[in-house]
């Protein structure tokens, strides 16, 4: 795997400035990098980190002086990606067809150049389209519908009639179109609602590892297209997540809820049920939001408020014990007016 | 699938106001209804919606005035469900007995009309009644019993020892009775307590996707009877969860909480360790809850206070850079005390 | 099961005080302890319990006053432990080899007593090494590494060249080395960054189920050994998470963060992204940390301040309503003079 500096320069057809006879033994990023590896330095941002690593080569574009022998290029990410590519080859998709181990209804529809690992599970009426790869444990119920060049992960749940997009990625351990959270309580027991709807992904959504999306209660949970949801989020039923917004890792998102586009959610965001978030709306880490929000607003906080108004309450905060002090000073000096005088 | 609205009529047994002969092509909830279509109106809070909707009919109760075609039923939501089912009929469990693809041990008890699906695992001494269905990819340990018409959903993992009453819904990706999380510190090293103890589900409990509880140390960690809990939530060891119980998605409960009958959780609410909380008490989402609460408190906030408190105190933070400068103002007056005077 | 007291003495090497003749049904912790049984008192700090428990016997230290029959030990845990065991034996680990149910690639190298129990697939160039057992339903996915002595639970999924160290504890849905969530906005829609990196997990690290740790960018995301990481955690692609850490449940870690060692969060805490974290800092539950942190620091709270300084901030805003009072009294007064005068 080892390869000379000026035969990784020849790789990215890159300018080499330094040692091509360097022998180079892997490539990590500026952190971690170790003498006899290369490394990537993006952005002249990261000229400070660069002047300290132990790397014995970098990639970089022509943004800036480097002291180590280096290969400049256009797209310095790019070029990096094909060196790590050389000493860490990725595996790529194999095409292995349906599995005699996978256990698929005889009522299921598979288009072509499928895949379909061993113990993975197909079940009637489901529809699974061209060149979509099902890991191994995935467990598709009855009436499901997959679109083409998608990946649905190792152990992933699909309840029934759970309609996905093509160009889609769900992660290990996904659960989609589980029953929602809705009960109505008689005689001091708790019954469920109706469970009659389905969840609806679209085109190039990515759903990370062990998300959760229930169903509708009669009608469909959908996230649009272009949206990509982290790990460990949870989607209550009947909300209608628009197009393209990013949904970082353990955002809650409550019954009923709709969003607009581009809207963007930070970790851990909680929403309650039945608001309505408009286009490109933010809301910062840990936000809890009680109310509706229209379109490009920027939010944070616990219940949530403008950016602004949410700085200014907590400049104010923590200038509260002085406050307080301010306050016992004045009382004293109302309480000796001649004191006060004298002072004055 | 293509039915007349007087069919519809005739299915949930309600008096139709409107065309007899008109074709409905499917059913959906307001929000999302298309020409064509016929929705719900549960209650009279829905009419301004219902009055912006593109819905050719809509099934209401008899409370108020509607202009298109409709419905009209003593119980909506049942009617509705009848008429989505019509479009959408849910897929019923079908008695497949067990797989010959499950792998079930020797030593497991099975009851009558168990259904087990492929890829499901048995170990020894499992006990399951009647009426059970184990979907695929579901791991049940060693010593497990699981009580009547329970529905284990695909891949759940149950460790060993862990008991599920009757009439219970575990859905995908659940794991119930790991180890708890509890270490000591011994030479610089955290070594695990003892993990003796299981996991205890009583009757009628339905717990959401992909949430875990723990097992008891030497004990069990339990659930009473009715408790519902949403997706993704985390019980952890040793904890007394009460009846009737409604635990919403993403709370976290650390070790050894009690908790009353009829407890109310909002999402993402946390819960720290060795607390007690009363019966009927009702936490606010987000809540972060370090004390003992008694019965029928509402709480809310991190640290959580009764709402009436907390209320109080997030209004006066709002006027707080207000009171700045009303004291800012009395400094200044104190500072100048004639030109106070004559203010006067 | 039943046996003596006098038997339960002799079993953990105790000195008995009371009825050895007395028959003991079974054990239980000091909260749950019924007639009949015997419970654990492992410290003082219990007398007050133990004085209300209906448990027939307990297992103590020498360090107080008993009623009840009880067997004094000097580690009364382990003791206790052992008892439990007798009444409820823990399963073992069997050696079932690899079962044929299995499935194992060829190029997969497994070392000497490895358990892989049926339905777990292990793909091309996977290592295992001696003694560990790989449980039912686990994906490991080409180029992984698994040490020795170590569990890999139910459902659990490994991406492309996970590498586990020796003595690990991977409880059941843990899904690691899933894609990092980075994307680039092009023409409106996003993007995903190179995936090119994994997942590195050290020696004696403990995982909770759920769980979930991306892979990094280029390099490693990286659990440095004996840490312990609970239930539902989430750490995000290109962290170092330090060694002998405590990560409780639904902790979010976001992308580039390193901590030290012996760093401890509790639950729920959430960690803004590319922030150091010093060795032995503590992160109370629900904190949101948005700034780095040295050495042996305590904070608590959204933003997260030091323990001090977040405590007196709320004993402050616990007065304001009564601060507010007292300004408009003060406001009053300097409106007033000579009423205030007269006060004085």
């Amino acid at each position: 795997m080892k390869i000379s500096l000026g035969e990784i320069a020849t790789l990215v057809n890159g300018r080499l400035c330094g040692d091509a006879s360097l022998i180079i033994s892997g490539a990590d990023i500026l952190r971690d990098a170790k003498v006899g590896e290369i490394t990537l330095a993006s952005s002249a941002a990261m000229a400070d980190e660069l002047a300290k690593t132990s790397a014995s080569a970098v990639v970089v574009s022509n943004e800036f002086a480097v002291e180590i022998s280096h290969i400049v290029v256009d797209d310095p990410q790019a070029a990096f990606a094909q060196v790590v590519a050389h000493f860490r080859p990725p595996y790529h998709r194999v095409n292995i067809g349906i599995s005699p181990h996978a256990f698929v209804s005889p009522t299921a529809r598979i288009a072509e150049a499928v895949n379909i690992y061993p113990g993975a599970r197909i079940e009637e009426d489901v529809q699974i389209g061209a060149r979509t790869t099902i890991h191994a444990g995935a467990h598709i119920m009855p009436g499901c519908c997959i679109g083409e060049d998608s990946v649905v992960g190792p152990n992933v749940v699909f309840y029934e009639r759970t309609l996905i997009g093509s160009r889609t990625i769900i992660h290990g351990g996904v659960v989609l179109g589980c029953h929602g959270f809705s009960y109505e309580q008689v005689d001091g027991k708790h019954i469920a609602g109706e469970q009659l709807g389905n969840t609806v992904i679209g085109d190039d959504v990515e759903i990370g590892a062990n998300t959760t999306i229930d169903r509708g209660t009669y009608g469909s949970t959908t996230v649009g297209e272009g949206t990509k949801i982290d790990n460990l989020v949870m989607i209550g039923h009947n909300c209608r997540i628009g197009r393209h917004n990013i949904i970082c890792s353990q955002v809650g998102i409550a019954g009923s809820v709709t969003t607009g586009d581009y809207v963007v959610m930070g970790g851990q965001v909680g929403i309650r049920d039945h608001l309505n978030i408009g286009d490109r709306t933010a809301m910062g880490a840990q936000s809890g939001i009680m109310h509706h929000l229209g379109d490009d607003q920027t939010v944070f906080g616990s219940p949530a408020r403008s950016i602004r108004e949410q700085m200014s309450m907590i400049a104010a905060m923590q200038k509260l014990p002085a406050l307080r002090k301010q306050v016992l000073a004045l009382q004293r000096m109302i309480a000796q007016p001649d004191k006060n005088n004298e002072a004055a």
